[in-house]
């Protein structure tokens, strides 16, 4: 979407002259409206509950199944009730090379305290892939949105 | 749904006198018709690749949370290829006493071989209750339909 | 499942002399325990307002798509709060003559009251078959639990 | 994100001297991997048939129930087979002046050819919404990944 030619970068400041595609108009012909991605939010889970945790095993690796386990709230407990809970998991998997990301799992957690059930926010999914790629996982709470993590497969 | 009179039980066989109450009508007034329920199968996982399986810890009880596993084909394995897979699985608890069961978890498996990503149809949840009751696990084979297993909690 | 030797219907009431096949025994072990069917409860949606109802039109018929139409609480409407809603419709298609039903839509009603937005549990799907059958609609409440409904495509 | 100096646009291009914020470091530390959004695409459905596009009444308003449709293809027919198919559409409603976004809606096309059935990609919402804002339609093609479409309520 973009070519830049960078001059200097410090302190998380990158200073830059370039030339920049700018997003292309979607079909409401709005280039300033926020798009959904805008609101997929990410960050440190050891301080914020909100961000899913990708678990996989060390040796997980293309060519061969491995089991990714999703978690949130590793650090910092999420609530779990019917006015704040975390609603569901996805999964993607973009593979290195590849256009495309492929939905891998959806995960719904249902029960937040109807007749005293409540299911906690943890999921897994048995992936096997040919390919290095990337691991992504979508988690969104009812009240606090969409938050991601990702990771690498070699 | 029926009151009956047993008489005598044998090799699977129940020859018996008694009165019935009809299944009710439903709003279409066909009693004759199938509902979804009579398609929902069962049997033996050791035999049928369609059975789901719940895998539930030997210590698991009511008033602590446990974890539930689910897989399918643990003694025969079932196709993963977009022609022919394992859908979603459901997950209910139904509390002993309890008039409806309640959603504990909806897990969907994605990818059967788009970018030659798979995804193994095993799941898990974490549940707390409160009190015992039954845990019953639902799956959907894209060519064979609706089965369950069913597991009780002490 | 069953053979029956009717004898007397009458009010609802069946009186029958007869022999039973005994529902197949489950992996569990269980001829007693209740199957999740069991629990997916119908009605007349002109009085209860959790059956969902199957909206067709008219000349709809196999061999030309058609849309199929599913809402809920009719004649009474049913809350969409936090605490009590409807939270989603599956519905399947049985072709006439085939072992197994095919899922057709899966919808869930994911808004009940945060930052004020609310879902209607109202959905549709349009539907492509070469064959007559019939259609389920199942709907979740997430604390009175399973309800369907049902109709025939000629 | 990113404060810029705009100096000069043209023809798409945005040639521009700026400092620029990065991306905060998710908890992989990982600051050059694409996100989830980054894989979101837009663009105009009359001439790319992945792009939903929503439909919503004229006199559609905040503080009173309207109905949104989401279709797919509408100018460029999508094919709808095993092998390529919409498998979902997300809804999503962005209160003006909140945070963050509501889940409303979560609609999945189960069958694609199953026993000569087929679910084609158009479905519905109901929506109540207090305040004006923005509906995002998120679609997800098995092989062509996510696509959105936005459009703003009064």
């Amino acid at each position: 979407m973009s070519l830049m030619f960078l001059i200097y970068k410090k302190n998380g400041l990158l200073f830059s002259l370039g030339v920049y595609i700018l997003r292309e108009q979607n079909n409401r012909g709005g280039t300033n409206m926020k798009m959904i991605g805008d609101f997929i939010q990410t960050g440190d889970w050891k301080g914020e509950k909100h961000v899913p945790v990708i678990h996989m095993p060390e040796n997980a690796k293309a060519g061969e199944q491995f089991k990714v386990k999703v978690s949130i709230g590793d650090a910092v407990g999420h609530p779990n009730t019917l006015e704040h809970h975390i609603v569901w998991f996805k999964i993607f998997f973009h593979g290195e090379g590849s256009k495309f990301p492929v939905e891998v799992a959806n995960l719904n957690f249902s029960a937040h305290g109807e007749d005293d059930i409540f299911t906690d926010p943890v999921g897994e999914a048995n992936i096997t892939t040919d390919k290095p790629g990337t691991i992504y996982a979508i988690s969104y709470c009812n009240i606090h949105g969409l938050w991601e993590d990702v990771i690498e497969v070699k």
